[in-house]
């Protein structure tokens, strides 16, 4: 009860809003196991060393708690590829490198994929989610944006294929392979690798691949 | 009750399996509308004519009556583009006749294509819907797969792209459209029109279209 006791009468102060986000944190694992319709605040209590009342404390309701939980894992997911981006490289080793990277997210990063799907799938019946579900979508197509014309840079040329069609193939790929990977489909990692590649080879054709 | 009467003591006859065929039918409405986590036999009884016992009669229990729902849907679905496919005409004729059809099956249908990606991300968090998604899904890539090989053949060509990935590539571009049309963006149909053509062109290339 600790907590509560640094934080009363202090509601929108930082240590308040600092709570917040270390509870959000931990929320994020129950909404990647649970998923958006069973997770609750009290499931969220029961799943931590938290009580219900601490819980209920620092969220109004499930709402508040979701788009606190959105926060957190925009912060966790906007980097990703910041290194691989930065980077000096040749085009080849940068696509090597973003195809090394989604693999390893999908196969270990399997959950956090899992709870995207589940809220912008959520979102088409419940327009409550919907700025929480925009977040994210422009963060990950712009991810996809920065990776493609990166490439492009890198190798001398330009893309072939615009922003929109570039995130929803992609995307496509990758929601396939998470759900192969789930369901344990030993073929999942590399179908994806090969999926990527192509991908590379398609939005942004080189001449010595044509 | 009549329904009942006429069925009793025959649970596994053809009358009740097509009274369960009916009632499927009309728990798909409640399930478009509500999405798999919030239909409950109950609920489905509500929204029909039926009591909550007769719904009962006909499923054991709500994974009883998604596998009937499936089944419906797939019945729905599985002849979406069968005129097309079977139709003579050309290559250009063809493609301009399934972007239409994508098209209004986006726009009017877009009900049918929420319970879609539901059950399949539920399915990431629920074992148990594992078999019924991957009918689905076995339906809708054959389905892709059908439409691209009809539309190399009539171009008198081969596709440049394997099945695998010429459906995540569609069913990443038709998300994002059904998504966006259910948030209301008027350029949700005209963008899938436009991102549909592209596929064509990347999928099955021509001479002259290069």
């Amino acid at each position: 009860m600790d907590i509560v006791a640094t934080t009363k009468g202090d509601r929108r102060g930082p240590k308040f809003q600092a709570r917040r986000q270390q509870l959000a944190q931990a929320a994020l694992v129950t909404l990647a196991e649970l998923g958006y319709a069973r997770t609750s605040l009290r499931e969220i209590a029961h799943n931590s060393e938290f009580s219900h009342g601490v819980v209920h404390y620092y969220f109004s309701d499930k709402a508040d708690l979701i788009t606190e939980c959105v926060a957190s894992f925009r912060e966790l997911s906007t980097d990703a590829y910041a290194d691989i981006l930065a980077e000096p490289m040749t085009a080849e080793q940068f696509r090597a490198a973003v195809v090394e990277r989604v693999s390893e997210r999908v196969s270990t990063g399997w959950p956090y994929h899992r709870i995207w799907y589940d809220l912008r799938t959520q979102s088409m019946f419940d327009d409550a989610l919907r700025d929480d579900v925009q977040s994210l979508f422009s963060m990950f197509y712009d991810t996809t944006w920065k990776i493609v014309s990166r490439y492009a840079e890198l190798a001398g040329t330009k893309p072939a294929v615009g922003p929109e069609l570039s995130y929803s193939m992609s995307d496509g790929l990758v929601q396939r392979a998470v759900s192969r990977y789930i369901h344990g489909d030993t073929e999942a990692i590399p179908a994806l690798r090969r999926g990527a590649n192509s991908l590379f080879d398609i939005i942004v054709p080189l001449n010595d691949h044509s």
